[in-house]
């Protein structure tokens, strides 16, 4: 069913008003008066409307039924990635918000290649590749992307969740399914990952001072890109939100 | 450290020869006598060496340790995908065999758009991808990708798992988690997904009918190229492949 986000205040009385780039679509996707629709808010509520009236300026709905949108997981998930090269940023905001992450941020890890130049551009990109995945994979909020700045700004990020995870490929490390299986009814958790050439040895220890997990995946060597999606899917199966 | 793949054959005595293509890439990496490799049997066996020559066409290294490929997990896992349009085979193949898959194979469903021509070329980009991550992220073996054919014929490989999985996202089906903390110790698994458009209510039908588990991964909709790695990451979850 299609899919819009809409702030809440479009919505009064039982009838929803959907104006601009969304009446558009609806143009688009040749829907007619009596074909459902679902409105998002932004914040987790799923309005269920059955269209009255389509224009292309505006197209008005009935409000169905109102619930709260079930495929937001019950854990929020900040992803913190070491910035990459190239499209692999893209690709990184794509899948966490189609595997549930509530907010992706990317950081400056001593090994990064990447600058953080042309910020603006480049969160806007990012912003809008969310905006995509959250429609397609039927999330009920819009994941924010964002700049977390350097290596202690992401710790004090990480360590106003519940369950800060830190992702590492050596060394004393906690097995990932341990810590996970300790913290099944968390509300709220950070995945932090390197950037191509893997976190430095003393950005480990820091993390591990700062009190995140430092946790290891295994013994395959995964790429900058897929380690954020893989713990991110670890992290839901273990917590009850895929199934 | 470096790793290579080769045939066992050349591994005597305590002494690897490495000819070809691999001793040009130990000349690359500018390895040097004294410089340990891993050369990988590519049937899960690891044999730790150090170089003792290094010519550029030849190299030779002296055992030192042979060990079972520690990345190598206990279940083995075949990923069978609805024929996808484009680079999301490409995506597919590299980031299932990092999650790590055995075997990888396509097949035709119904809604497949994406037709499997030039079969032979694709099949060799495939195993090249395949390889390349194999050799990258640590695996033991490289994993083999291939056409399954018609659905049928899909079935029938799933069948002869001990564990077939079906991944689908609507109707009657069981929640993956209950599925898969319930086969936990299970040595072989296939998890089947959709093309883009997903599959057909008649195909899940057949699926069920086969005897496959037909499974959901909650709410949020994952695109066709996400949704085995998502599945197999959990598999490798459950059964205790990622720790």
């Amino acid at each position: 069913m299609a899919r819009f986000f809409m702030a809440g205040s479009n919505i009064r009385g039982g009838t929803a008003v959907i104006h601009g780039r969304d009446a558009e679509h609806v143009h688009v996707l040749r829907l007619r008066p009596g074909e459902d629709v679902i409105i998002c808010d932004g914040e987790g509520t799923d309005y269920k409307c059955r269209l009255v009236r389509a224009d292309r300026e505006e197209a008005e709905a009935e409000v169905l039924e109102v619930v709260r949108c079930p495929a937001e997981p019950s854990v929020a998930v900040t992803v913190l990635c070491g910035l990459p090269k190239g499209e692999r940023s893209d690709y990184i905001v794509q899948k966490s918000v189609e595997a549930g992450a509530r907010e992706i941020l990317f950081f400056q890890a001593k090994r990064c290649v990447a600058k953080m130049e042309n910020a603006e551009k480049k969160l806007d990109r990012w912003q809008r590749i969310a905006e995509e995945a959250a429609k397609q994979s039927g999330r009920g909020i819009i994941p924010k992307v964002g700049w977390a700045g350097e290596f202690a700004d992401m710790l004090d990020r990480a360590v106003h969740t519940e369950l800060p995870l830190f992702l590492y490929e050596t060394g004393e490390r906690e097995p990932l399914n341990a810590v996970l299986e300790a913290n099944k009814t968390t509300a709220s958790a950070a995945i932090v990952t390197g950037p191509e050439g893997g976190f430095e040895e003393y950005e480990a220890k820091l993390a591990r001072i700062a009190g995140l997990h430092v946790c290891s995946m295994g013994e395959r060597i995964l790429r900058c890109e897929t380690a954020p999606v893989v713990a991110l899917t670890a992290l839901m199966y273990a917590t009850g939100n895929l199934s």
